[in-house]
């Protein structure tokens, strides 16, 4: 297991990172961090259902000491239809049944990073921190590796960082690693993953409803680490 | 000058369409409908200075009878460097300096289709509107053709609609057409040009400076088209 080589290069090594507060986004932080990136980090609320993990991105960036935390109001649950954000419509619980789930957002990770675009330009910076991963994950089609440089060449052509020759580099360094590796990775870098918050669906003190598919994810990745999630260690239920 | 033959194919010819409430929307929400189009209008409030546009496309949504007008909130100026969202940029007043001027909003284009995407495909459609043009504009890179196809991709790529094979079509009918033809073109379909927004940095009232790029982008427009603005003849000033 390891992750990709993100190397700091060019603008003093400083980028904007999407940071939802869950596993995977705030593993990343800590690995931008630790090698030695200079981190603006990016959070939507969006009107998804799990606003809880806005205060666990907040205790994040904090932990791991970003330039800046911005966290942005963008309700697109006024138009996206998605279990995430329509309380018509229930997460899941159980097995998830094949295909794309109904906690898919539409196009949210293109919404996402075309505003962490619109903020990394304002900076001056070019490069972009994704959580995305292609594997252990929820069928979603915006976490693919086409679609993440798909992205670039739109934002090259876009802005003006592009019509001048920079561009944006976006970094997805967990795209080919498993819950399992991120897991693994962020317990070396000191995340307290007690810290952190996963489910699509938790209670009002932000407990975990266990039964979701990021939560059975989540278990899964702890499990195969041959880890304990402290999160269930802290009482938080979710087993 | 024609516009393209943006005709209604599939799912009963219903839309997205990007309404800021200026000119060249306005205009295009009249060809859509007048093409048999059924619009679902989107708005953005995305913490520009001349934020009065937005009743103005209030007015044209009632006036153009979309099925839906949603004017969502999106605070991009909490991110975005911009004169039309920083306090401390101003408005250039005078001829533009060469180059991508100020007003330039960085990626906005993108992050609007993208939220535009994210609507189209929770109602099911693939046809989404946008009034950029190459031809009488600011200088600005995304309302290059590049640009959109490059969007579409990123889309299709994005996007449960794009797994499944549907994608998107972003239809961008005036792109080759300038002001004096985008003009000509609404006032035979019955635009009320008194009632758009233009204006970069309006007075209170929603009185056009006359001075910023957008007010003398338009100021040509009608003059070439050999017609007089009604916004003036409404002594709003701006001449």
């Amino acid at each position: 297991m390891t992750a990709s080589p993100e190397t700091p290069e060019g603008n003093g090594g400083s980028c904007v990172l999407l940071l939802s507060g869950g596993l995977d986004s705030t593993t990343m932080l800590a690995h931008a961090r630790a090698r030695g990136w200079k981190v603006n980090a990016l959070t939507l609320r969006y009107g998804q259902k799990h606003a809880f993990e806005i205060e666990a991105a907040r205790r994040a960036a904090g932990r791991f000491g970003c330039e800046r935390h911005v966290v942005l109001d963008l309700p697109l649950g006024e138009v996206a239809r998605s279990a995430l954000t329509s309380a018509s419509i229930d997460v899941p619980r159980g097995s998830p049944a094949p295909g794309i789930p109904p906690t898919y957002v539409p196009a949210r990770n293109l919404v996402f990073l075309s505003v962490a675009a619109c903020w990394a330009e304002s900076l001056g910076l070019r490069d972009i921190f994704i959580a995305a991963s292609s594997v252990d994950y929820s069928g979603y089609p915006d976490c693919r590796e086409a679609f993440i440089r798909a992205f670039e060449n739109a934002a090259l052509l876009g802005t003006r960082a592009g019509a001048e020759g920079r561009g944006f580099r976006v970094h997805a360094p967990f795209m080919r690693m498993g819950k399992k590796d991120i897991i693994r990775l962020g317990l070396s870098l000191g995340v307290d993953y007690a810290q952190t918050s996963t489910c699509y669906s938790p209670a009002d003190d932000g407990s975990p409803c266990g039964a979701c598919d990021a939560c059975r994810l989540r278990q899964k990745g702890f499990s195969e680490a041959g880890e304990h999630d402290p999160a269930l260690r802290a009482g938080k239920g979710g087993s």
